[in-house]
């Protein structure tokens, strides 16, 4: 469902435990960039009332949960502040082609995998945390992720037939899976 | 309470009767807009926790706002479609001063500004057209376009003193009253 071609290792999950807040803060980046990536969309492909459509209801599910990472971090006492980013979102960027239409394909693309890669760790999160609040917070987040993903690669079709999306999603998730695999020095949603 | 030095003229209510299909998908555009801008205010300014929260607000309901009047375009038969813009949004920012702390509190006066307009427009719709379901929907828009206005204005005092703000206020609405009283030759929501 998630077309992710590997699971998250224990190396995260440990990353996660000894820094936890850390790991919140770079959520609430997470869900803002999210919003941004979705509001972008719309201007870059305002023709397509059926995307622009699509993206509004993210923009604004997207900026909710912001809205829900902030508060958590304020019930902890955790500041939101700015952080260098993992490299995770910039090297799946440079994978996106320059020319359109497949530009528009690959940008759909990489936010899918973006979206289900995040799915799959909140999955993990749900499962792992002791933190009953936070393990709640994360399972209420994972169906939102995991229809975006759906979202995400069925809009990808309106710019290239069928045969061709699945084959560059499955070129793009190898590769995803690759970068998570190496992983980040920094502890974030996505190293 | 809006802040502007001018009403808007005849002129434009003229413009608006004639291109009235053309006023509607730039609106959905000027509402698009909006939520870009609150959003990257949050991206520029994020360690001011009490932006971060009211630019959030403001990006829902301007992409709700947005979502509302892609509707009315669909119930009309009208076709959503990239516009030129007009040349207001631009002069404004030509405005902005390139120095924080100062850059912040002109982002932040400008967006209020446009907001303002907005709003003064809304009324005016409101007011003039003889479309029931369009003056009832401006009507119905009124009031969050004059809250924002009040939000930018409050937000822009979290970066320099009171009165400075206010003074800036002053020389940036005298600027809009200009730009506006120049308007487009392309019929648009601030033309």
């Amino acid at each position: 469902m998630l077309n992710l071609q590997s699971s998250s290792s224990e190396r995260w999950l440990e990353q996660v435990q000894q820094h936890l807040p850390e790991i919140l803060i770079d959520h609430a980046h997470c869900e803002k960039k999210a919003a941004g990536t979705a509001l972008n969309l719309i201007f870059a492909y305002t023709e397509q009332i059926e995307l622009c459509r699509e993206m509004s209801a993210i923009v604004r599910e997207e900026i909710e949960h912001f809205e829900l990472v902030l508060d958590l971090l304020d019930r902890r006492g955790i500041k939101f502040r700015r952080l260098p980013p993992s490299n995770y979102g910039r090297q799946l960027s440079e994978l996106i082609d320059k020319q359109e239409p497949q530009k528009a394909v690959d940008r759909l693309l990489v936010a899918g995998l973006i979206e289900a890669r995040s799915c799959e760790r909140f999955g993990l999160l749900r499962d792992h945390l002791s933190d009953r609040e936070l393990a709640d917070f994360y399972g209420s987040l994972f169906e939102s992720e995991a229809r975006h993903h759906s979202t995400y690669v069925r809009l990808a079709k309106l710019f290239a037939a069928e045969d061709v999306v699945h084959r560059r999603l499955h070129q793009l998730s190898t590769a995803e899976a690759a970068i998570i695999a190496v992983g980040d020095t920094l502890p974030r949603m996505h190293s």
